[in-house]
């Protein structure tokens, strides 16, 4: 059976604009080939409220779970709660359990919960919350789409969260080894063992390392015993490695 | 009149797999920032066919520019070349001046051009060739998609190329504001701020340091004289920052 599959949603003008490096995806993608849940795709949109619903609509069709980070905060461009609200045509609105969570929280600091601060507790109607052990504000779910905060301490722990409730597949399997030919040496080689071994999937990432080309030749599979079995044939072609 | 945009299109297995962190993405941002064409989108997608040729065309007609990176080496799974020209319904085959190269700089090095690299001279019909000042095997253009390598400093170097060439559009100035105060206090005065200069752009980005919330507030805007108008009030807003 084909593992789940899921997608990741990145929203935020400051990755595109290049003055922030995504963390989150590096993340997400290990978090998830550790429980067999196959991530197919990866975008990143702007704080553009049409080009968030288009795309929370297609990737929630597409796949079997969506993730995304950023845009949940207390300020004016944090428009992802609203637009998921508007993709899957709910209404939303500032929701007693998320109120009480924030109240509670800046209420053992006694700090006021303005209405900057209640923006954090809009919630899609009929989402389930997503803890927040880190400072409060939670995420939240709705249908297959999980909506995250960006800031990576809290989307690793929201991470956390969820991917247990999620259905996981075989994990993916992956041995490397590392060639120090340049990668059109070894083409010719590992498409015959491509052949041989097509329940695995074999992926070469070319390096050039103080002017030697190199590359890292990657097999990947849910069978351990197949992994080891390719793994020696290829020991064996590329010797010098 | 509003900035060309462009959307990148990330392809490879490694980095949904978590085994690889792009380094692209973040290159080609800020490097696009600078002369005025804004990046609207990105899409990573796996070593996968009707994946490839679905975001190609996609995003080939959204966006005034696309650049693909990945996917153009020698081995089995380089499968770039091949959706590009199935994306836009042209034939692909070894060319006489892409081989030329090849057979140019290997016959410099005494080295064979096997079949696997004669791989890397495959280009569809009508592309212009991207020249590799790193290692030879060349990128190319169809219509508005620039494909180009994932090797990091390959992938520079034909981005140098080809910048040159794309109109490009004002420049976006950014200036930022270190603000040591909970993203939840300063909301509301940005808010404010925000429609006050309604041709600027106010984003705000949390951060947690030592226990300590804080948020750097970024105004982006084209005019640098009314960035700096915004610069001093926002200065004023927040006299601790």
């Amino acid at each position: 059976m084909p593992n789940p599959t899921a997608a990741m949603l990145v929203i935020g003008d400051e990755i595109l604009s290049g003055r922030t490096r995504d963390a989150n995806m590096h993340h997400l993608a290990q978090e998830l080939v550790k429980v067999g849940i196959d991530l197919k795709e990866v975008r990143v949109v702007s704080d553009d409220a049409p080009a968030i619903v288009a795309a929370v609509r297609a990737l929630s069709e597409a796949f079997d779970t969506v993730i995304t980070s950023g845009g949940i905060g207390p300020t004016h461009d944090d428009i992802t709660a609203d637009c998921i609200a508007e993709a899957f045509g709910r209404s939303i609105d500032v929701r007693d359990d998320a109120r009480q969570l924030l109240a509670d929280a800046y209420g053992a600091r006694g700090v006021e919960l303005t209405e900057a601060r209640l923006r954090m507790a809009r919630i899609p109607d009929g989402a389930a919350l997503i803890d927040n052990p880190v400072s409060t504000a939670p995420g939240f779910t709705v249908e297959n789409v999980h909506v995250m905060a960006g800031v990576p301490a809290v989307f690793q722990a929201m991470v956390a969260s969820v991917l247990p409730t999620l259905t996981g597949g075989t994990p993916l399997l992956s041995q490397s080894l590392r060639v120090m030919r340049p990668e059109s040496e070894i083409a010719s080689p590992l498409r015959d063992l491509a052949a041989e071994f097509s329940d695995l999937s074999f992926g070469s990432y070319p390096f050039q390392t103080d002017g030697v080309y190199g590359a890292n030749v990657v097999v990947r599979g849910q069978d351990g015993a197949r992994l080891d079995a390719a793994m020696v044939k290829l020991s064996e072609v590329f010797p010098d490695a």
